[in-house]
């Protein structure tokens, strides 16, 4: 029942965790206090002093969160660790290592597998996040889960729940590019090109790591999360974590510049309000420190959105100054 | 699109995290240091001074891991932590609190979640290992990915790598009753019977969590891993990890006893060499610490079953004393 697939394949469950510890020895040099145990039963990390662990996982499924056929598989190696760590950068924590779960079919161990690898390397190394482990298991389709364990000084970690009447909501960033990069793509009949400027934050998204640890080590926010599914599902989720309303002001949120070709396919504004997969920040300030918040950090901006209510409903603010109920009409794979 | 499916079904990710949530409440009681905060971005956690933290993570796939129709959803939700725990209890660490990642088909939202939740709850509260946060979607079929975060002081950490020639091979508990119970029920038509005995060890394995500490906290273990894939599998490994060979006893090899009916069908040595999913601990003792070894810790018995050798060969000495190379007949995904 041995065989190899190839030069590049993967004979056995132990050649594929030696391709990933090959990986790993570029991926951990220089790191700190990362001691690697792969290939041993778990690997062992020592946390810093002082600090909390944050800990995530992520789901990134063939077919359901991207599809092989048409994603570069660099992009996906990419992205599947940029999204998990965008949950860290919405703590206003700092990524340490991650754990990989990667189910694959045979067919895909030879090219598909190296680009990814390369993908996964490039966002180990711009986000200066090792890898730590992981599982491999043989299956049909593609399947990871990430795990992205960071950390952050004990009680500076920025949660959900802490909006209050009167903050100020700000975003970070411009949003919709990404879902406008998805309908791109879905438009097409080919693989994308991962050159093509336009599907760059769809398939290489940033995680807003240094927004976000200014914000914690500066006790700017009183309430963060990222924009994973759209701003119509997450604001109002930030606000029921909060037990708050909001006024979210149309005019104010920072919306794509789309080509005049574009503007009668697409709606900037219904791409900014319900667009998924942005990883921008959505964070909320306090009315004294509004005059404290920079109008960039690290070259992203931070724009004022709206303000927290105590009303409990989350209302649009429209261009016309009318008000209507925000509706959520963001990503949920329940639907 | 927003549908219910029943009472207790899953409306949208939103009532689903909320499901969680109830469960969390119970399994996190009295926990230290630990705080929830799933519904969030990310869990956070406070490691404790002095001390490493272990990660390991587990694919558990319906389908490849367990079939929906036969294995009983507690015992799905038992073994899919219990399986994670073991790679903590195989290091000598102590779990302190894992992730769940979960994708489910709407069907399965009802009553099968119900019974997989209520066995996960009993294997976090038998192994004080409280969930810390998840990720949920929807699939076609159930896909469990699990992360378990655990401790043990700082150095204490039992590797694969530490056997050297001349250290004594131990191995806990008796193997091949998971492969047993495994091939009873692929033998039956039905969904199997949760209290049928023989099928216990294979629906829910108890990780080696005393015997791992005891070991650690002792010094006493040079090398030890947990037998996951099968006695022939992994004492390669362990030794190939060490640079390193081994004698194995034939006739010292912990075996089941089978019933006189089930000695025609079945070979007691065959199970226990080449069956997969006991989940105990195989580790090696420095020649001088032999004595120190108990009998039993809590309960399961420890057995020496042969001897680090420097020739990096594993053989099997028969129970005619002739000797045969160990041949690796353990389960791979890959194969």
């Amino acid at each position: 029942m041995r065989k190899s697939s190839g030069e590049d394949g993967v004979r056995d469950e132990g050649s594929l965790i030696e391709r990933f510890r090959n990986s790993q020895i570029r991926l951990v040099r220089g790191m700190r206090a990362l001691r690697i145990a792969s290939g041993d039963d778990a690997a062992i990390w020592r946390p810093s002093p002082g600090c909390e662990t944050i800990l995530t996982c992520d789901w990134f499924l063939e077919g359901t969160h991207f599809l092989a056929d048409r994603h570069p598989a660099d992009s996906v190696g990419w992205k599947c660790l940029a999204r998990a760590v965008s949950d860290i950068a919405a703590m206003g924590g700092t990524p340490q290592c991650f754990l990989l779960s990667l189910a694959m079919p045979k067919a895909r161990a030879s090219r598909w597998l190296r680009e990814f690898l390369q993908g996964l390397r490039s966002a180990s190394k711009a986000l200066r996040c090792p890898v730590a482990g992981g599982d491999t298991t043989r299956r049909a389709e593609i399947l990871i889960s990430i795990t992205v364990v960071g950390e952050c000084r004990a009680g500076t970690a920025i949660l959900r729940s802490g909006a209050r009447r009167g903050d100020a909501i700000f975003v970070s960033g411009r949003l919709g590019e990404a879902e406008y990069g998805l309908k791109l793509l879905f438009g097409s009949k080919r693989r994308a090109d991962r050159r093509d400027r336009r599907l760059r934050k769809h398939l290489y998204p940033e995680p807003r790591l240094a927004v976000g640890s200014w914000l914690a080590n500066n006790r700017m926010a009183t309430a963060m999360m990222d924009l994973s599914d759209g701003l119509s599902s997450d604001l109002p989720r930030l606000c029921s974590a909060s037990g708050v309303g909001a006024r979210l002001e149309l005019n104010r949120v920072p919306t794509m510049k789309l080509a005049a070709t574009d503007k009668k396919k697409f709606d900037a504004t219904a791409l900014a309000l319900n667009g998924g997969d942005d990883y921008e920040l959505l964070f909320t300030v306090a009315k004294h420190n509004v005059a404290h918040i920079p109008k960039k950090i690290a070259g992203v901006p931070l724009t004022r959105i709206g303000e927290i209510t105590s009303s409990k409903r989350v209302v649009l603010i429209g261009e016309d100054g009318g008000t209507m109920p925000l509706e959520n009409r963001g990503w949920d794979p329940f639907r």
